[in-house]
């Protein structure tokens, strides 16, 4: 007998299948391969094909837009939003208008081609933590913006148009519904209990173990309840923390290491996935609160289970989060 | 400059993207083939490899599950969810579950195995929408279901299956997330206006004429001003109704009648995409009320246009609607 569940965040019930459960094999269709063929615009020696840089680490003496970073930030040369003007908020009869604006930037995590973001070092994955961090800090500076979106999408199939491993930040003058809703909901349950839910979430994940991937000191990774995908993975700060980047240092050491030993092991069991992951954290204006627990949402996007969840908004995972959780716990590293 | 947004039907923020729009050319990746090589289970003289049929038009004098039907329903061999027992609700602790009660059938359209739906006669895609209606209705007699989830995925890449083109439907016990979104908000906008939103868009939409891309009798087929997708379309009914199952006789032939020349628009101008349609209709118990509106929504699975969203809740559209609109209008049928 399949289940429904429920997600207590989102509120949104998700079909699980429990028979005939979909393992990694059923699965994956495609590996993401790094071809490393023709030309690219985040290789060293080539930054000035790229819009003139933000922000870069490690360099040593070397110019602005030359070799020599370890990090580099860059403006989408295709962004999704513009970064000059008013909003100009309009009603056009019934319907609601904005211009787009917004930053739409790219994160260089490795000047290496041939490197994923897990294939880096433990310090090279918390140096990408911090340029995520530098650059919300800086855009919560600009009073149009009320959300930073933060995500990564790894592979042709995840929406990757190039194959140089990077990160994006959209900063927008709205917050994602999705967002919104989760803040909100949380707020609910906050004013009825006094309790954050992800800490409650946190703490019964912890105690029951099944869904749980692997842990630190800071973060627990675990495969959520009432998950939308099959092997979709969730990190989560053990102690209560509001944003993403109002963090002390250790949180980003600690972070680095599970996001990379996480992704580490969706590669191991699914074969080298695409994937997407996002940062939800609190809405620009509302990062202190006891409500909201920002964490990381990583997808792996496995390319035989696709189709009717965009029209209906209802969902049916074919494996259920404890076998992905298993797999993904005693996946060889 | 590109634009934010906001559909007002859920309270989503989108950005279209309004220079550089991607044109029908610079989206579609494959057209659905028919290949009809293999063994069909939904192909005249294999009605013994379908679970027995629920419900079938047009036989004359033949016996069940053999040859002569026009419109076959069956339970789907491998369903999401399980038509016998309780739902047994049930607390983990946060977490809530029930057993996956439901229905999930399959309407094969046509025992024609190289048509698809547009392919048919009017007539043969009226007798199809019967066949959705005959079946909302009896399965709306199980005091289990909450509501009937009507869909068709058509092509490979939206989650088809088999080719032979077919619909299908799940009976669930609970509202899927996104029609609960979009019945509240239609409710709290009644409550405020007392008018139905959807009344309101319809009216506004037939005058200002950009989105349009047909009309007839009863229905508007349209682009909605705040699309998820490129060339994302929905008929609406002109005049009020809260459910599909609903309606007058003359509905259905108008319906056929817009659904048919939408879809061969929709194969005219992206030379025959994969896509998803799902019809949005009052929950089970909420038949009868002056704020919600039936409608189908249709989406074109464009392969280009993948990735974040699915961890976002973010939708960035390339191509605007009244763009989308125009090509679908002007069509060559």
């Amino acid at each position: 007998m399949p289940e429904l569940r429920k997600d207590p965040i989102s509120g949104r019930w998700v079909i699980i299948s429990t028979e005939r459960a979909k393992r990694p094999t059923d699965l994956v269709r495609e590996s993401v391969q790094i071809r490393g063929n023709g030309f690219c615009p985040f290789c060293y020696g080539n930054e000035g094909k790229t819009p003139p840089e933000i922000l870069a680490y490690g360099r040593n003496g070397s110019g602005p837009n030359t070799p020599g970073w370890k990090v580099r930030v860059v403006p989408n040369k295709f962004p999704a939003v513009g970064i000059e003007g008013d909003l100009d908020r309009q009603g056009e009869g019934l319907f609601d208008k904005m211009n787009g604006i917004g930053a739409h930037e790219v994160i260089i995590e490795t000047p290496d081609h041939q490197s994923t973001l897990p294939m880096l070092t433990d310090k090279a994955v918390e140096d990408v933590l911090w340029a995520y961090r530098d650059r919300m800090l800086d855009l919560k500076n600009d009073r149009r913006f009320r959300y930073i979106l933060l995500f990564k999408n790894h592979g042709e199939a995840a929406g990757a148009s190039l194959e140089h491993t990077h990160s994006q930040l959209i900063a927008l003058p709205i917050v994602p519904k999705r967002v919104r809703e989760e803040v909100d909901n949380s707020k609910r349950y906050y004013q009825e209990k006094e309790r954050c839910i992800f800490c409650d979430m946190v703490r019964q994940e912890m105690e029951e173990g099944a869904r749980v991937i692997t842990e630190n000191e800071h973060f627990v990774a675990l495969c959520p309840y009432a998950p939308r995908f099959p092997f979709e993975a969730w990190l989560l700060p053990k102690l209560h923390g509001s944003a993403f980047e109002n963090n002390q240092s250790p949180i980003y050491t600690s972070l680095a290491r599970i996001l990379r030993n996480s992704l580490q092991r969706i590669d191991a069991v699914l074969d080298r996935p695409a994937y997407n992951y996002v940062i939800h954290t609190s809405p620009v204006g509302e990062e202190t609160n006891d409500h909201y627990h920002w964490h990381i949402e990583m997808m792996p996007k496995l390319t035989k289970v696709a189709g009717f969840e965009w029209g209906t908004g209802f969902y049916i995972c074919p494996t259920p989060p404890e076998e992905s959780a298993r797999y993904l716990r005693e996946a060889h590293l």
